[in-house]
């Protein structure tokens, strides 16, 4: 059972001004929420049904349970259709990056504001090995529930912090090199792709700011058709990322 | 000005029934609208701002308009943020595909659910080039206002069509190799890579179905991380059929 007020409490925790107030965040579905519980974040709560509970007792260990119904999920859930386990999270601090410190490619998104494509992104670095994901602030919050769904776990994984990209930019070590995905720039496959370096992403309407663009040391496109050929006129901002990851990794 | 019944009538649109029974669909957004007109597809009705029809007067061309405001279109659209521009256009006709007759690749969606996914796959096929989609009857409707919001105008480029997989891959001509997109196939950069065959790619939540599966010339894997390595599970269905893409046209 949990109280009229507490649901009201969760359910509220799907804005942004209150995850801030309060300096929590809602994780939903299996994955999600034993990921997390794996990565010895603090857990305020976990609500589950009995049966998933059965199953996980283990996996869960000492945090703190309360036991509802599929019904009272629903009330509380962001989700279409609800998992049977929903959990309370206590946000991770702001940190910020010394650049100097980076050993290893990197990603910076600049005003991506697409909650699935933050968390596909998420996920897509998960998967490449990829561990830090730089934003502007005028990004989406990671905390976004969509965010926290399409990252899979993945957020557990991959430490997503946000900064002012171009002070930040100022004081990069020269051996750091910035890629820019762009619409006009050299063939992907013909660039130099270094194990160590930024891949920097614009936003989905508007690409990279006007401000960032004098930063950038190798312009990227995508091949797709030759130029004159009718097609799309750009690709998804979270595919533009795992294919420049991809190609940097393979 | 539009009627209440007109406005009732639209929006039923967005649920599948009555887009199957009226043979319609709608697109919003200039790109969209713009690239389904320029298609030759028929029209049934276009809704737009006097503001809106003054800069595209041209490239409507004799397509039946009806001038409408802001707060009308909020009330027809399916987008939270409505574009100032709608359209009612009429479904083409089911085609089926005769593999015989294939000589480039194309793709297959197995009972594909997300409709964000199949919207972003067709965007990206059409940055390829790739012309063809065939899905599974299970797959998501393409027609459905998220897919069509998703492709953002390449709906109107390329072919989408609904079949039986199984029963048509027994159809195919040996030269036409199947790539089936698994998480314990072979790597993708180590395989060969025709410019003719079928890519195929399973559902969001179970992959590649169990009756489809033997029918798999080359199971593919996208390389991450080397196995014991804690990352993500696996990639979005739309970023893993992106990279296997690229990977084939590059």
């Amino acid at each position: 059972m949990i109280s009229k007020a507490r649901i009201k409490f969760i359910s509220s925790l799907q804005q942004r001004k209150y995850r801030q107030l309060h300096g929590l965040f809602v994780a939903e579905g299996t994955t999600n929420v034993l990921d997390f519980i794996k990565s010895g974040i603090e857990t305020e709560e976990l609500l589950a049904t009995e049966e998933w509970m059965e199953r996980h007792r283990q996996e869960v260990g000492k945090v703190p349970v309360t036991e509802v119904s599929m019904k009272e999920l629903k009330k509380i859930s962001s989700l279409k259709n609800p998992s049977e386990v929903l959990a309370v999270f206590v946000q991770a601090e702001q940190t910020t990056h010394d650049l100097q410190q980076i050993n290893d490619l990197i990603l910076m998104l600049d005003d991506l504001r697409d909650p699935g494509n933050m968390g596909t992104i998420i996920r897509t670095a998960d998967w490449f090995g990829i561990r830090t994901i730089i934003c502007s602030g005028e990004s989406v919050d990671k905390y976004n529930p969509k965010v926290v769904q399409a990252s899979m776990g993945s957020l557990s994984r991959v430490q997503v912090t946000y900064d002012d990209l171009f002070e930040l930019l100022k004081t990069k070590p020269d051996y750091l090199r910035v890629f820019g995905a762009v619409l006009d720039g050299k063939n992907l496959t013909e660039i130099p792709k270094p194990n160590k370096g930024i891949i920097l992403i614009g936003s989905e309407a508007h690409g990279i700011s006007k401000k960032l663009l004098p930063l950038i040391d190798h312009k990227i496109t995508i091949p797709g058709l030759p130029a004159g050929a009718t097609s799309a006129e750009s690709l998804n901002a979270s595919i533009a990322t795992a294919i420049i990851c991809y190609e940097f990794k393979r």
